[in-house]
């Protein structure tokens, strides 16, 4: 028998008839011979409405957190057992576990949790009885037996985490789109759903606005091979559901992909960000770390960091961070930094927004990023900061510009529907 | 220092305001150099929310009630990480404990579990950290590690039995109402509430209608004599509480008592019983077994039974249900039963009520049950069924003579205020 992990999210459970109806989807699944472990989130609102209850207690989010944890691991817990109610309802026989009772382990970072390692005994066995076991997404417990959670999304990893664990065949994530595009098919409707993508690909899809799968658990898939699916949880999908070449989009490794000569998989883009440029910063040993010190202890983050070299012993200095933080970031360049470093000037910009092209296959083709620039170039968009990996490229620029840029760079590449 | 259990009910952690109000009554305690630890409910509300959603899935209420325990179990999990977080704020160092965290553990009786054992271990661990101990009410663990409930109330029994075993100089059961009257105050406004009963009183006064804890609790706090006392939430007590002798009404033991010279402690009543009474049953060996036997198979509570003694070798017999069951009980004795025994005649009354008198001091004073009858022939009430315990004298009247029943026996035992 063959073992898949299924993993629901809130919206896929978030309402009685939803939970019968993914029953009758295990039903299915069940009556074709695999054997299932599913992992569920939380109904979806219910998260949110036990945070509102903790806000109005406390504002101190951070010190309380064990506490915390122990109030929002509730709704999972109340999801799975609610599901396992419905399984057993419909004849299909099954018992659910909480992250602890599992058990997940995990170190004691409440609320942004890491997973240690899971206990496959008590699964195993419920498996070997012919149940169906459904596990609450998102949790485990620290070695005090205290709960813990895993952060937003974290259901995602604990799905990944359980296959890896239980050398599942795939762990398959039900979700609200159908699988992973080329771009956001809202801004290009011609976006195209791809079969298959790479885990690094998927990293930088992900962390560069496509919110589909946290990115830990894409961390956690590739690093153990673990063959994830990303589905819709309304459309219907014959079994079994690798048969479908069309079925949502597999995560998988490099040397699945290489058949599809795609050299670019996706446009990915965030209109979140904003930059901050620093002029006439001395060109000296640790600067960069005398501008970007201060930025961390305030704690807020920074994505792209951009410094040219100089030839006259002064140079520019700009980085990115998410919008919310641009006048936090300011004040603190301003009054802790600029003196500090002697620098000319300061200025920000949060009209911007950062388009990405993503592909593994640009490993091996040159020419990626001229031919991205000349795109831009001949739709008239200035480009004002560029950033590379292996796999992507990334530039910012006006956020007026940001549809057209991706429909352009979407069109250029060949992604769209054939 | 001292160590007592407080005990919170659904409606005194009902919202956040009440949360907080709970917390500051906590702080004055741990101020006064007590430690604690709170047992609490769930939110009110809170399992009939659970419940409800359970009930959109699932009629089979007992047959998958081990995952009803897995959902419901959620409410008090949240109230208690609420409360620990709410204490954390003000400045009172606080953690909170699931069942299962405790451990509590239980029999595998899912919906009804008995508690078998608690580990004091955790719990004196953080007491002796100088931190306030949440721990959530009605709730446990089996062997299997399955979360199991303590059935309706159970809250109760979890602060109970945790004060048996932390040895604690007193379980503080605040509720909404500020102890245990010699009657309803609603109908007798004379009533008094009581500053101590003993727990076979107690167990008689709950059992008939006055229900302001779970029996089992009192079960519990008798056999391990634990000090029990019951007082209101909204209430703002001095401390420590043993001082003032009118605080709420403390459970204990007869010896505790004696100096108290009351022989009736109260009167209880119950509108929500049917009598059934079959006449011309043979007197044989059996024909009670012949006649509840399929009473009880139809699930049907029996409370009183009253047979009398024959003379002509045919008797009646007659007992109660809870009124909601008496269609259910007549259809299964005329079916059933009616021939099978060769009665004469079946009737039914669902106009009646039992009203009782309880003490323990009815043990040593005789002509409690002549004064009883007295008052209530000088009333005109007829007496349609007489049932005795060591320490109470229950009758059965007609519904409409309920209230002129209890004022009057109360009137005339004494009970009202001084």
């Amino acid at each position: 028998m063959k073992l898949v992990i299924q993993k629901y999210g809130g919206t896929s459970v978030g309402s009685i008839e939803r939970i019968l109806s993914v029953a009758q989807r295990i039903k299915k699944w069940r009556s074709n011979n695999y054997a299932l472990v599913v992992v569920t989130s939380a109904m979806s609102g219910e998260t949110n409405k036990l945070l509102g209850l903790i806000s109005g207690i406390s504002k101190n989010n951070n010190k309380w957190s064990r506490e915390i944890d122990q109030v929002v691991s509730s709704g999972e817990q109340v999801a799975a057992g609610l599901l396992a109610v419905a399984l057993n309802e419909i004849g299909v026989p099954s018992v659910s576990f909480t992250g602890w009772q599992v058990a997940i382990k995990t170190n004691s970072a409440h609320s942004k949790a890491r997973i240690n390692s899971i206990d496959t005994e008590m699964i195993m066995t419920e498996i070997n009885n012919n149940k169906v076991v459904v596990v609450t997404g998102f949790q485990g417990v620290n070695n005090c037996g205290s709960i813990t959670t895993l952060g937003r999304g974290g259901s995602d990893t604990s799905a990944v985490a359980l296959a890896a664990a239980l050398n599942a065949q795939e762990c398959l994530i039900f979700t609200d789109v159908d699988g992973v595009y080329t771009t956001d098919p809202r801004i290009v409707p011609e976006a195209n759903r791809l079969a298959k993508i790479t885990f690094e690909e998927m990293l930088e899809m992900a962390s560069l606005g496509s919110k589909i799968l946290q990115i830990r658990s894409v961390e956690f898939a590739g690093k153990f091979k673990v063959r994830t699916r990303v589905l819709s949880s309304l459309t219907n999908y014959d079994i079994p559901i690798e048969k479908e070449s069309i079925s949502g989009t597999l995560i998988t490794h490099e040397e699945d992909k290489k058949m599809e000569n795609a050299v670019i998989s996706g446009i990915a883009f965030n209109r979140d960000e904003a930059k901050i440029t620093i002029t006439g910063v001395p060109d000296t040993p640790g600067v960069a770390f005398r501008i970007l010190g201060p930025i961390a202890k305030a704690n807020i983050d920074v994505d792209m960091i951009i410094q040219n070299s100089s030839n006259d012993g002064s140079t520019d200095f700009s980085f990115t961070v998410n919008r919310v933080d641009l006048d936090e970031a300011t004040r603190v360049i301003e009054t802790k930094v600029k003196s500090e470093i002697n620098a000319l000037d300061i200025s920000s910009d949060n009209q911007i927004c950062k388009v990405s092209v993503v592909g593994i296959g640009m490993r091996s083709h040159v020419g990626v990023a001229s031919q991205m620039f000349e795109v831009l170039s001949n739709e008239g968009i200035n480009i004002k900061m560029i950033s590379t990996s292996e796999i992507k490229i990334s530039v910012v620029i006006d956020d007026k510009y940001m549809e057209l840029a991706v429909r352009s760079l979407h069109d250029a590449f060949g992604l769209e529907k054939k």
